[in-house]
């Protein structure tokens, strides 16, 4: 039986970090899933990026969508999981979907359920969206209804949960 | 003399429902009030869906602008009010009073000042707007800048104050 | 040897006047640095007025983008210093240099090495812009970026930190 650590945070706010550290903290192999698009030039810059700030003891998995099959196939057995970040990978499944949040969510359920019978903890960084103005354009409501509503979900399955704010943690569970 | 408990948070932050926990807490009739538009059909959805995950103690009051008239009118006499949300009240008072921070600004005291003389604890849900990117527009600008100072002003005199984050709730007062 | 401390929250959240709460307690002069271009009229309007919300023991200083230089020159040698806001400055940086990071992030730390140098504590008030929808903009969500890796940086030197939602402070460090 797992354990899962939910993080969220705004962008750049030292969440990714921090979860970094967290699971640093556990001995193995270290597993960090990035639901990265190759397409996305300025996302790959990042990923790479932060990969060159992770140590060696780090693996890197890539998949912008399917990632219930991949940890299967990619779980390390010891150690811990980092799954950063949650918003980018509903992004995806929110255009692979068209917008309709009842396959997201079960998409998302069918990942936590199996990262529940993991002996790794699971460490999930996520994104506060939800605190600026209104945004004009429907997608974007849209997606950050869901965003919001996936965030809920995970931080109320979570045995830990933190808000970080520029860089500091807060505790919220 | 009532109580005044002040609940913000992002959009889909949980914060509705923390409220409606705690307000449900409280014997007696609920009073739930949406400062809707009935042009709104995003809205109005919205209120509904809102009304179907409350239970049959609560009774829904719709009053896009003049709270404070109708709550001298609906208040229950005992339970608990909850107004759903601050932020909508005030984006109705602002375009009603074509953006003139005074007069919104003396419909919200004149709302407050009639709360306190209430029996029933008034929960108030509010809008966290600020901590996104600048708005390109001196409208949401304007706008974002008088929610804040509302928010301001409410938590400043509330008995108890929350911030929820992914449906967690953060003790601000 | 001073002390720093960081001050942030969102638009609107009564982070500067919860910053100039603690600055006044300290006896003596209060400087406070406003990083304000004169061409901005909306920008010079809030200053204004800020100054008229501020007592008599403040003196102001307007410099958008040399604060290291006139600080030196500046500093009350008894007091506290207040920057308000981090943001605000780097904004100007940001333009300055032509978006570039490396510049911008050597003159914040020109000014912080600075800052410890001097005898009075440093109140540093800056804002949140991560938690808002991802802006459509590649400028404005490479400024949010920057913004954020400046707080952090901040935030991890400060002898305290706080994070300020509708007027209430949350104790970060």
């Amino acid at each position: 039986m797992g354990q899962m650590i939910f993080i969220t945070g705004g962008a750049r706010s030292g969440k990714s970090n921090f979860a970094q550290q967290l699971a640093e903290k556990h001995k193995g192999k270290l597993l960090y899933i990035a639901p990265a698009e190759a397409e996305d030039d300025e996302m790959l810059r990042r990923v790479r990026l932060h990969q060159e700030t992770r140590g060696e003891r780090w693996h890197l998995l890539e998949e912008p969508l399917w990632l219930a099959d991949k940890l299967l196939e990619s779980a390390p057995g010891k150690g811990a999981i980092l799954l950063d970040c949650v918003t980018l990978w509903i992004s995806n499944l929110f255009f692979h979907f068209e917008e309709k949040q009842g396959p997201i969510l079960a998409e998302v359920d069918r990942f936590f359920e199996l990262a529940w019978q993991l002996d790794e903890p699971l460490y999930l960084v996520s994104n506060e969206l939800g605190s600026g103005i209104v945004p004009d354009n429907p997608l974007a409501r849209h997606f950050r209804d869901l965003a919001g509503i996936v965030n809920q979900r995970l931080a109320a399955a979570a045995d830990d949960a933190w808000l970080v704010v520029a860089g500091l943690p807060l505790k919220l569970k």
